[in-house]
């Protein structure tokens, strides 16, 4: 049964240590087929050495399991919730990759200070606002799904195709599973880079003297130059 | 004599340099055989490189060494105190892994701002007090365990696996030795999080210009978008 | 047409994800023919991992694609407006180089703080100013190019041999491809110290106690030292 | 000449690439032979990956190449200094590593936060003064060798077995070229903490929500867990 996606899948969930974007079995990645309304989903704990394409789990928009030998990702509905609301997503991404998990850590949201953001995502990356003790308690990975949704009850979520769900890491999605990975390290790419730009616009240092620049320059680059063999 | 441990202890020891949580000899793990009342321990200042199953030191809990050719790591005694003391904890990892050893350094505990951390530690993984000039005289090693079982006077060991002793570097635990090493880990890149969630709650910058914003994401994904070959 | 030159422009190329200076196909290097006017530039959006000497595109001084079967980079007018006004330079590099796009980000020069910087560089790395909402709207690629070439306007670039883009990223240069490549790393490398060099000097820390300084250094280097085998 | 010694000094640079305290040709080690006076030290300006050990050159006490086809580095004469001043020592290191370097830029010397400084240094790391326009402008990298002698008129340099020159970047030392790349070695792992205690000292952020923590540890740990195959 959709032995296609599956490999797509396993591919995509190999990825996620090939770019660093997760430690031990910290992550998830699942794909969509609109057609059947069947996604397919890494199992829950599996090792990343150990995974084979024909572990991956095939669960139904009820989130039951229709095939597969293991229990699937318990933050499968999540997973569900997007793909019943966003329905333009193919792909979705879990991780806990460090610098966007510590702007979800930090309550949040990733704002646009570079092209490299812009280039990917049309305006700010929010922060979910945090989970109400009922939600957390009773369907709490469904209901994360939920505060995504109502987070993004304004915003397109192919225009902004990431978020950070608040004390916990980043979900990120995709026209496919693929797409979902790429826009997950683009995603940690851009989060690196916005925490500097934010400690970096608040600290100074003092110049280095002068007749040392000179110097220096100097001896690599002027007329009597004595760096090097040349 | 407990060639089976020795073997375990061996290859935990062997995945600090492949985790990067050590430097030079900068570690040691150690496991407990309960009904012996033996642990096995890495000797002290013995290359990555060059150690074997065998080299593994037996250790009693007088801290007697009961078998080995070598001398036992110098921090046995921390060992052998946090094996008297936390009867649940079968192996234990100590090591000067960066970001956990900056906040021992700092003398701050690490305080859970995500689920990263939750899913492993119950509560905040503390740091120990200052030792007295007497406690570091004699016995330093020793009362090193002491500190630490004194920090853990109103915690369970199993539900926070894991101590910063102040001004030096954390030591981890388990149910076995590669327990252990599995939470030095967690701990390790739980630390690097909640430091940086820490700089980044403290420190804001200014957003780019929209139309930066508008001009990057539409030459990518707008109707008339010119990057790449499509 | 220009194979030499293509070869040189491909391998400059490759070297980008071999000093992880790009992510994806983030970068672009090109390099002049003074002789000709022609310059050979990277294809837009191809994979480093794909890409062949055969697939550089050869490009004139009024930005028409010469020879190529592939769109050229994106950024191609910004190289052609540098190579107009730069006369003494031969080949240049834009990324998105972590810590060069922090700067950007921010919209701060790289001050001189050590003969790193000094090695190469005259003076403060400057970052360009916001371009206005005409300047992005039409020509906006070549639009760069002009604030750059402003922002030099009493700067020598082969001084000051690179520039931050604001909100963008870096651009460098050199006397070829490779030496613009060169250049690129060092920037990268100076920016990095530099952003901690400001965080640092912004703060401090509580010395640890006096004497667990002397216990540590004296059970490594003292007459009764008991670390190690020896 | 000396050719036994060649071959560890050039064994001893190797490692700089290897440990990451490099980049380019930004380092050189150098070792002396006492009975002699004689001292070996790289050449100038050459790639680690074309180096040989018959590269290596020999210089003697009054600055002289003795034996050598290339120009020895261009640090040479603070090599120089320091043989003759610190009469214990046998191997000098000089790098740009990253961390050392930024305590460089910044002014500051490495205040004793945590054991693993401790176990290497007696005391703080001292950073240089500024050099004097006359010192800069005349015999620069000489004078560099006596601003650090300077600094060291109250330390034992086998105490504190490297200094931060100001500005500029690290030297360290030890009985031999190996020992002098092992406190390199220490001197960056040592820095890159020392930076990042001072920060995480001055930050705070707030806790996660409670029920959150209860929410991830027991979804893992508690009598119901439901995370893993388990």
């Amino acid at each position: 049964m959709l032995e296609e996606l599956k490999k797509k899948v396993y591919e995509a969930n190999m990825l996620l240590p090939k770019y660093k974007l997760v430690t031990f079995t910290w992550g998830n990645v699942s794909a969509i087929d609109r057609e059947t309304g069947l996604f397919v989903i890494k199992p829950s704990g599996v090792d990343y050495e150990m995974m084979k394409p024909e572990d991956m789990v095939v669960v139904d928009m009820d989130g039951k399991v229709v095939e597969g030998k293991y229990k699937p990702s318990s933050d499968t509905p999540t997973h569900l919730k997007l793909y019943k609301d966003f329905k333009d997503i193919g792909g979705i991404v879990h991780t806990h990759s460090r610098y966007a998990t510590i702007f979800a850590q930090a309550g949040k949201g990733i704002i646009p200070y570079g092209t490299t953001q812009a280039d990917y995502f049309y305006n700010e990356i929010p922060c979910t606002r945090n989970m109400t003790s009922e939600e957390i308690s009773n369907e709490y990975e469904y209901n994360t799904g939920g505060v995504i949704v109502e987070t993004f009850s304004k915003l397109n979520p192919v225009h902004v195709p990431a978020v950070l769900v608040k004390n916990h890491g980043p979900f990120s999605w995709g026209k496919d599973a693929l797409d979902a990975v790429h826009n997950a390290v683009v995603l940690e790419e851009v989060a690196m880079m916005a925490l500097n730009t934010e400690l970096l616009s608040n600290h100074n240092a003092n110049r280095m003297p002068q007749d040392l620049i000179e110097k220096h320059f100097m001896r690599k680059h002027g007329p009597n130059a004595y760096y090097g063999q040349g």
